[in-house]
């Protein structure tokens, strides 16, 4: 194949990217002429020797801390397990620096439209972390939509006589937001899922 | 830096990739876990040993092959250049397949926003081409919008005493569109530049 047309193909496998932004992206490092292809080229080779993705949680992490660092940690809570789609959101929770518990990514999501079931997402993984890690309580952190939901509502019938307590993320009203720029989902999950103040 | 945020900077160099996508992207590779990055990789380091830009009209090349097929080729009309601001519209302009003359890439476009201004573009490339290649007709075709449009009358300007004919590619309704589905602009250019028919 034509180095160009190869370059092409191999930037519009990852996600997100068509094939005119591809062709964009390969045009911009030949005009370059050298000095991005070789730190593109450089990053991708240490990631490949040093990266991989946590073996028990899923989240990225340097191949020697494998278990990662949060899996290690001992001030987190062991017994509370926050379940998410993409490894990506463990870092946004992370950010958010409200959860104590640890993580497990699905590594997708359940897709009956894209031929993606249980197989295809760490499903197993998860059973067997809970038995073996005494979990009590499963927090599900999908994302709010149809297949968010449906992933979440699967684990929740596989999970329902495990013996764990399994919860969900609540749905409602952003911050900083008004209900003048709600759509009524949002409107309606936010009004089903008050709280009582005290 | 931490290797896989050295990686997240490089494709975030991308053109139309910000941070999120280029994160996204990131994990996608260390999440594939080897044969996506050594593909990519290998692709960027045989581009980088084997493609180049043109060094007359900038198109995309082999190294080998510098002048590209397009400025060598001795059954193009040479006394007709066609001006463009990326070298990509070369390739989108060869496939509409009407055009027999010769390309010059702009590799840019004037920007004062953007603080590109004609030293920053191909400008002094295309006056010398001008005079040693005794260009009898030069095309803009820059794109349509306030940029493309302040590009094509700076080169107007520069031009337009050094006797050679001017023209810019026509602007109107594009083809398979109707009338009920054009903007204002778009229609009134149609009716300014209509053509008589015969």
């Amino acid at each position: 194949m034509d180095p160009f047309e190869r370059l092409i193909k191999a930037l519009g496998r990852l996600p997100g990217i068509g094939r005119r932004s591809a062709e964009r992206m390969a045009l911009k490092l030949v005009r370059d002429g050298g000095g991005m292809i070789r730190e593109l080229a450089a990053a991708l080779g240490e990631v490949e020797r040093q990266v991989c993705c946590c073996s028990k949680c899923g989240n990225v992490t340097a191949r020697q801390q494998d278990p990662c660092r949060i899996c290690t940690d001992p001030r987190r809570d062991t017994h509370v397990l926050c379940v998410v789609e993409d490894p990506g959101d463990i870092v946004l929770i992370e950010k958010a620096g409200s959860f104590q518990g640890r993580y497990h990514a699905l590594m997708g999501r359940l897709s009956p439209m894209k031929g993606e079931g249980p197989e295809n997402i760490r499903v197993a993984q998860l059973l067997e972390r809970i038995k073996a890690e005494g979990i009590a309580e499963v927090v599900l952190a999908m994302n709010s939509d149809v297949e968010g939901d449906s992933t979440a509502s699967y684990l929740h019938d596989l999970l329902k006589d495990k013996g764990v307590k399994i919860t969900r993320i609540a749905f409602g009203l952003p911050a900083g937001s008004g209900i003048a720029y709600s759509d009524p989902v949002t409107l309606a999950r936010a009004l089903s899922g008050r709280v009582e103040m005290d």
